[in-house]
Parts: C-alpha cells; structure tokens; sequence
C-alpha cells in the first residue's frame, strides 16, 4: 500500500526530515484520489486496499516495471509523460485481455535528489490525468528511495465478464488479423530521441515540428487502446488479442505459437504513421523495418472470424482498425508477403529465404 | 506479467543472448507454479492473468518494493531469504485486514552480473516455498533489468467475506490491545548484521549460534502472521488490526490516529523476545527500545471488544498472543506505562514528560 510504511529498519540512516515530506505526500495523494466508486472499500492509507468485484465477472491483473536508462531516461522523458506512460503500458495489457481497466497501484523508488523537487508530482500528474480519462483508480501502491535510479511498477487491475478474456491463444486457421491505429511512429519516435531530438517547448506552428512532435509523442506519450479492448472483449469479436509492446513481428509469432497457428501478412495492408515515412525518408530509416519490428506502438493486434468481421465497428473512440491478413495452419509458418514475393517473418528480424 | 515483454525498444543495447536466457527463466517459472486452482483462469504466459473471485467475498490487493541497499543489503541476505522476505512483508498487509492470501505477482529487477547467477532462481525458491505453504499462487509480474541495484515489487492479492476486512480505523475506547508472537528480534537481528553477524553456515549445535541465529532469522525471514490474519478476520474477532513493520510505537499511533482514539499499553505486558534480552544485553543494545521501536517485527497489532477476549483461540500455528493494554479516549493519548509511571509514546521515539 502506499502508506508511511518506509521499512524502517533499514541499514541507511534515518532521513526524518524527508520522510516527513513523503507522509505529507501521500497524504495529498489520499486526498487527491477520493474515490466516488461504490465498489471501493478501502483505498489509499491502509495495510491493503479492499474493493468489490461485479457479480459475473473475472478479474484481470497485470504488472509492468519500468526502470531508468533501461525503459527510460530522466533526461528525455518529461515526468508528466512518464507518469502517463508507466500506466498506459499496463492499460494497454489489460485491453489485450478484452477486459475494462478499473484499479492501478503504483510502486516507485525514487532517489532522494528527485525527491526533492517536483518531479514524483508531475509524474503522479500525468499517471492521474490518464487514470481519470478511463475511470481507472489509484488505490494502492509503495515508495521507497533509491539510490540512482527510479524504479516504478504499475499494477492495473480490471473486469470482464466470466468466460470472455481474449487469450493469446484463441485464434484459428482462417480468422482475419487487423491491428488498430498505426505501427511504426514508437520506434522512430524512439530513435529521433536518441539522435538528439525532444519535444518543442511551445507548439510554434509550423508544420514539421507538429509532425516531430506527433512521432516522438507515439514514443514517450502512447495511447493504449482501451476502448478497443473493451468493445473486442465485451462484443465476444476477438478469438485472440495480444498488444504491440515489442513489435508486430515479435508479437504475431507470440500469438501464433500460444494458439498452434501460422499467418500471412500483407506488407501493403500495413497502416504506417503517416508521418514515419515522411520524416524517416529524410533520416535513413526504413518505415516498414519500424513498424515491422520496432516495438512500442501499444495497438492491439488481433484475430476475428471471418463471419463475425462485418459485425466489427469503424471505429472506437476515433481510432480506426486494418486488416493485415489471415491466420493459416501451424505448418504454414508466420509469413509476410511483399507484393508477390512471401518472406518468413521471424521476431524482431525478417529472414529472406 | 511475466512474460517476453522487455520493453524492447530501449536505450540500451541489444542484449539478444542474454534476454534468450531470460525467456527461458520465464518458461521454467510457468511450467513450476503450473496452477491446481479452478479459480486461475490464466496465468503467466498472456498478457494479463485472470482469476476468478469467490462469490460474496471482496478483493485485498497490497504492494511493496523493496530496493538494494536501502531495504536490504546482497551481502548479508541470502537471495533465498531475500526471496522469502519480499512474500513475506506483502502477506503480513494481507493478515493485517484479516484476509486470506490467494495471488501473487512479483516484479523484479536485477542486473546483468546477477541475472547470470543462479540468485534469481534461489531468489523464487524462497519465495515460492513461502507461497506454497499457504497455498498462494504467483500469478504474473515482470522482469527487467537494472543498471546496480536489485528492486522487488511483491504485490499479494487476497479475499475476505464481504464487510469483515478489518480496518485499521475500527478500533473503540475498552477494546483490549493485543499483539501475535513477540517483538524486537527483527531489529536486534539488523543491529546484530550491521555489526557484522551471520547465519551460521551449518548448525554447529552450540547454544549461542543457535539464539544468535534465531533472532537473525526474525530479520532475515519473518514470518507473516498468516493464519491469525484468516481467523482474526473471519470470526470477526478485531475490530482494528495492522502489522507491525515500523514498531509498535509507530504503529499503535497509526491505529489510535485512524481511529481517533488514545491507548495505554503496559511495558510489562510487552511479549519481547526471549532471546532479545540474553543477547542484547552483553551487546549494549536496550530490549525494551527494540521492542517499542524497533520495526520488522510483522506481528499483528489488533484490538478486541472486551467481551470478544473469551473467544479469541490461545494460540494459531503454534503462534500465541498477548494482551498489552487498552484502547482509551482519543484525549487520552497513547500512552505507556513502567511500574506506577505513565510516559507518551510517541512514533519512534519515547518523550518523557
């Protein structure tokens, strides 16, 4: 939970000063996050939170850590993005399930020089600002100091009804494969960062910084598509979802193997950002490579029957799906093909052969 | 979840042979905690787990992160013990709302010198032998890596009967104060480690070792107070309960503060630890301020109507309890009492007045 639990009987000195600003923190935060739901009992500030599940439904849980210079860097990722995006990742989880997000805990460890500014604020900020967007509530969690680096695990927790989790492993030979929104703009997005580009300060209009900003946004701030997972799990239309977390060619092969099937793509069938393949031209990157194997778009990629495909909806909270091609038998393999020529479409690689 | 997800397109680079290792670890570990439970709908291996509630019960859900060299050191904690430990301290917050433990799910962080021993491993045999006994099941969580230090986030989920969750808010002026097993070991055992003791490499039969290693293991190895937890809550026998991790002082003000009620223990009454006083003596260290502040103890403090004190069993797995004071009126303060003086006890500390 987050409370004034600090394990106390640690081996580091007592920093009383500090804790007492960490006591008032989460004091703050307890006021901040009052809930409004009938299903809580007990929230922030107690041993553990308590709440009520709907008479007929699961419960969904997934958990997702992320950990500086590894999933992020402090100097890149303005906190109030990385608060959204520590959340997002497990939202996106919990819509890959066909399930409706309703709790978060949240764990961070932060080292004492960021204690001390606002930085755990925004991030909370950011993380309270999507949490609110989906009716999801922060009812638990811990903190601790670090010595470096910040540490957060964020635990979502969601319903959907008994029987109806879209599993990894649902899908049959002859479903069609659609992805929502757009692939590709993470993973450029990612190495424009690297390179040295950042957000601008202000929006000055003109219209290549917008379309910067639209790319390194994918990366540092992702939508995940809970209105999709709600609909696809709700309406019974996906035999097997996964989320886009490491890339379309990584999480097909993770999709066919869970479900013992084969799959062929269509490279011309796959929604590219818009934007990736005008600033990538420029920059030396491939956008079929990034949207392929590039990872961290956060879309749901996903299988439907064939008879149930006219049942799907346009759109979903003003995102739009593609169909990308047809789930095959096992012996098949996963295959991508390139206007007549069809290639083995290996994780995170794309083997000719 | 555990799972393949690595948050691949990091800042770092490739590290294609080792995650190898890492994907392997994961299957392992799902193949180990293969689940008996017709309540578990998926486990690890998706990208959330699914689990069913029972019917009339409520949901307990708590979190705790625990961070190198600030709640442990590698050196002194055996990755067993560290394993156990970090199961331990989340399943105390479960007993502490009188919950049953059912679901785990532990997110761990660990650097690339660490992850190419076999720690991880006796890291979650530790952790699963405690699951085990108590017939919780790991569930899901994630794995990343870390540049220096090992975090560990344990999350433990838990059911009660609807309404009977003991808060710590629930306490009433007469209630008597009760505390599970016995107290300050766990900070003796730190003090003892900071001064450079350890765990005898094999049980050499000598009386000392034996006492010295048993209040080690109180820090090393607490054991959570599980099944007093499942009976004080299910014959709603506290009105009030929390467990002890930052000492009784701390604690016993949180549950007076919660409460808005004062209380008086007596110092007489304090179920220290036996061994506590024979080894603390000859090492200048005060018992009674170990048993008061000491912290780590993860013993449930809970209260009971007067007339509820005949039904409350003398003892659960092995484990007694004792009275040691009264719940009074919130003007009354907290306070305690040595022979015929009262002093305030304050969180952590001990002001005369």
């Amino acid at each position: 939970m987050i409370d004034e639990h600090e394990h106390p009987a640690t081996l580091r000195p007592s920093q009383s000063s500090s804790q007492k600003t960490e006591f008032d923190f989460i004091d703050s935060l307890r006021q901040r996050v009052a809930s409004t739901s009938d299903s809580l009992i007990a929230g922030i500030g107690d041993d553990a939170a308590v709440f009520r599940g709907s008479a007929g439904k699961e419960t969904v849980i997934t958990a997702d850590l992320l950990v500086e210079d590894i999933d992020f860097r402090r100097t890149t990722t303005p906190p109030y993005l990385l608060g959204h995006k520590a959340l997002a990742v497990s939202l996106s989880d919990i819509a890959a399930m066909g399930a409706r997000p309703l709790w978060s805990l949240i764990s961070i460890g932060v080292p004492e020089d960021v204690w001390q500014t606002d930085f755990v604020e925004r991030l909370y900020d950011g993380l309270l600002n999507l949490a609110n967007r989906y009716g999801v509530q922060l009812i638990g969690g811990d903190t601790s100091r670090t010595h470096e680096n910040i540490v957060i695990d964020s635990v979502v927790m969601g319903e959907c009804a008994a029987g109806t989790a879209v599993m990894r492993s649902g899908a049959g030979a002859g479903d069609q494969i659609f992805v929502t929104g757009s692939l590709g703009a993470a993973a450029a997005g990612l190495r424009l960062i690297e390179r040295g580009a950042h957000l601008a300060e202000q929006n000055l209009g003109d219209e290549d910084s917008q379309k910067l900003d639209h790319i390194l946004l994918r990366q540092l701030r992702p939508e995940p598509r809970v209105g999709w997972g709600i609909v696809l799990g709700e309406e019974r239309l996906a035999t097997a979802m996964i989320d886009l977390s490491d890339g379309l060619s990584s999480d097909l092969n993770r999709l066919c193997t869970a479900g013992s099937v084969g799959a062929l793509i269509d490279s011309a069938l796959l929604p590219i950002d818009n934007y990736v393949a005008e600033m990538c031209g420029r920059r030396a990157l491939d956008p079929l490579q990034l949207a392929l194997h590039g990872g961290e778009d956060f879309e749901l990629l996903f299988t439907v029957r064939s008879k149930d495909v006219p049942r799907l909806p346009r759109r979903v909270d003003g995102v739009e799906i593609k169909r990308i091609g047809e789930i095959t038998a096992a012996h098949e393999g996963v295959k991508i093909s390139e206007g007549t020529r069809i290639w083995d479409l290996r994780p995170g690689g794309w083997k000719h052969f």
